[in-house]
């Protein structure tokens, strides 16, 4: 097990009608910003139920964060947050508007330079706004990590940043709020879930078993949960389950004294930029592929899995990891994602040329060992 | 699940020499007191870390706190405390230590009464000085939760209080301070460790599939670990994967949502109040026959237990609730421990009445639904 330091500061208020706590949980000495999406909140009732808990504060509003929040609207609330002397930002909604909130809160802190270094890493974040949030859509974690994606889209560039000043300092958690989403959210919100897990989990042995088996409960726990939440969107349990496994899967308990490798994230990212294919989505076709060429680097971690998970038998190592890959590509399949690019009408050639084009002007090796090559991330794209 | 609210503020800092990094945890313009037992840490090389991490630091010193820590020895501390305007104390040693100095926080601040009362729920606490722990012996996860138990020698008592006010700031865990232990304490250590996660797991349903698969993932790892621990006291891998099940037992996490039932704890407490019984050996001889009397309310979560942790195949609930049992205590006695009370020289039908009459006076049921009434501990005690 390798060194670590965890603290993770979010308090959690989980569970049923929980949105009223907002009173209590935002000093009503302050200015706050209240940000939200494309208002859907305004369909499903949170939005009434936030502005009923905060209706003895002083509340602005921004909307309209994007799925895939961009710098340039975010910048936009830059500017409101700093004409309306906003000091406490309030993320209403899934993953995107708390990432957005996020950078708002850093960014705004910036002094004579372009925020957007706080992306590339040219601008150190020296403080940033508090935040909180009240949870929409269980996907991303964001609701208990420091972690944001930002995109550009003058450059069709993503890119992500995690800082401790970012942290929420709440979130709230209703599971009742799930009940309207579109299947399509649900289903990328269970997909995400299950590869940030495993971008902590399958890499070559640590000798961690504790954070191996915490990592596997998170995943036993949405293969047995998922037909019931895509079937009965109502049921409470299985949305609250969800919810919770969501917010394990990136709150930096799983990757304590572990290497990560977030390379199908890295290459997933990429497939939104350029084709705009949902994050969840990119994902699910990228993870198969890329294990598979990663078969050796991961191999031990690979059998466990197959063999702790879904149960294969089979005593010799190349059946294991075979079918322990197809499986989980049965399972995205099985939860209504696609997992091959021609399905999303991207021809696999192209976006292969495209993408490690770019890893190889960046200069860019990813990988648990810094082992994946722009030749590899060629090689996984084209089997896309 | 149960609506809940989850915040852990505990830094952790994990790993090999991470001792050294005192310096920067504490402000040196603290008036530090560390406080430790019964000066193990000297032998070790503990002291010595600490020391010359804090060499620039003003530290003063109180030692002698015992293996369960009386109210006695703590109001010692408190006045020392005062004496010498200590405004953070900082833990050095086992559980013991720790939940000595959350109480000492705590007393400090308590004006006009007798802080005894923070232990029987009659004084609230409403400040506390700031606290920081070094641990070297892994148990009772004290170092990651705002839980204390403080035993009083006048009365025989023994009592837990626990209050977000005296959470740590920090903790540091370096598992190469235990390579020391006597085996007795690594093996209570082990024993301590699973019956926490037990306490929080063994209840009827509560429909937490996460929750569980993270309490099994603790016992899964305990179980697979022991051997080494105990056959190899300097392999730093199972030191290290021990301590973290230790933290992760009982931080919080896996009784988000959850009933719990601290009913073992109860009863081996008061054994450990009457008889000396050290508090892991107590659990583990209480936990098998209280199952055994509960195994109607608990009858779902013991199968589960079975099939999962033991992999028990039989089909008929009885005999997998009776192996279940029989594997826990099995397990324990592996360990090294004994688990019935004439191995302790205790007569069980004396222990019987003392405790059950105990529980009588207090008018005290306990339970997960309070249903275990003092008869219940009669007979479970009597089977011990």
């Amino acid at each position: 097990m390798n060194n670590f330091t965890y603290l993770n500061p979010v308090k959690v208020v989980f569970g049923k009608d929980t949105i009223e706590q907002l009173t209590d949980l935002i000093p009503n000495t302050e200015n706050i910003l209240m940000v939200y999406g494309g208002g859907s909140i305004k369909k499903n009732g949170v939005y009434d139920q936030v502005n009923s808990a905060l209706k003895n504060h002083k509340v602005y509003e921004f909307s309209g964060v994007e799925p895939n929040p961009t710098y340039e609207t975010c910048m936009n609330a830059v500017e409101y947050v700093k004409k309306h002397k906003i000091n406490f930002i309030l993320a209403v909604g899934g993953g995107s508007v708390l990432d957005a909130v996020k950078f708002i809160a850093a960014a705004t802190k910036v002094i004579n330079k372009d925020p957007w270094g706080i992306l590339t890493g040219e601008v150190k974040i020296e403080a940033a706004l508090p935040l909180g949030s009240v949870l929409t859509l269980p996907a991303t974690g964001s609701e208990m990590n420091c972690n944001s994606v930002i995109s550009k889209k003058a450059t069709d560039e993503k890119l992500a940043f995690s800082n401790p000043l970012v942290y929420p300092v709440f979130s709230i958690v209703d599971p009742q709020t799930n009940y309207s989403l579109p299947l399509r959210q649900t289903i990328n919100g269970i997909v995400d879930s299950y590869v940030h897990v495993m971008e902590q989990y399958m890499i070559s042995n640590d000798n961690t078993p504790l954070q191996d088996r915490q990592a596997e409960a998170i995943i036993q726990t949405l293969i047995e949960i998922a037909p019931t939440v895509l079937s009965e969107p109502e049921n409470y349990d299985a949305r609250a389950n969800l919810c919770w496994c969501a917010t394990q899967a990136l709150n930096g308990l799983i990757s304590c004294g572990v290497v990560t490798d977030w390379s199908t994230h890295g290459i997933g990212h990429e497939l939104t930029a350029f084709y705009g294919i949902d994050h969840a989505q990119s994902l699910s076709v990228v993870m198969p592929r890329l294990w598979n060429n990663q078969r050796e680097i991961k191999k031990d971690k690979l059998i466990q899995y197959g063999r702790r998970i879904f149960g294969i038998t089979s005593k010799n190592s190349n059946e294991v990891i075979n079918e322990a890959i197809a499986k989980t590509e049965e399972f995205f399949r099985s939860c209504g994602v696609k997992t091959k690019l021609s399905e999303y009408n991207v021809d696999s050639a192209e976006a292969a040329d495209k993408i490690s084009r770019r890893f190889k002007e960046r200069n860019l090796n990813i990988g648990e060992k810094g082992q994946i090559t722009p030749e590899d991330v060629k090689d996984i794209l084209s089997k896309c």
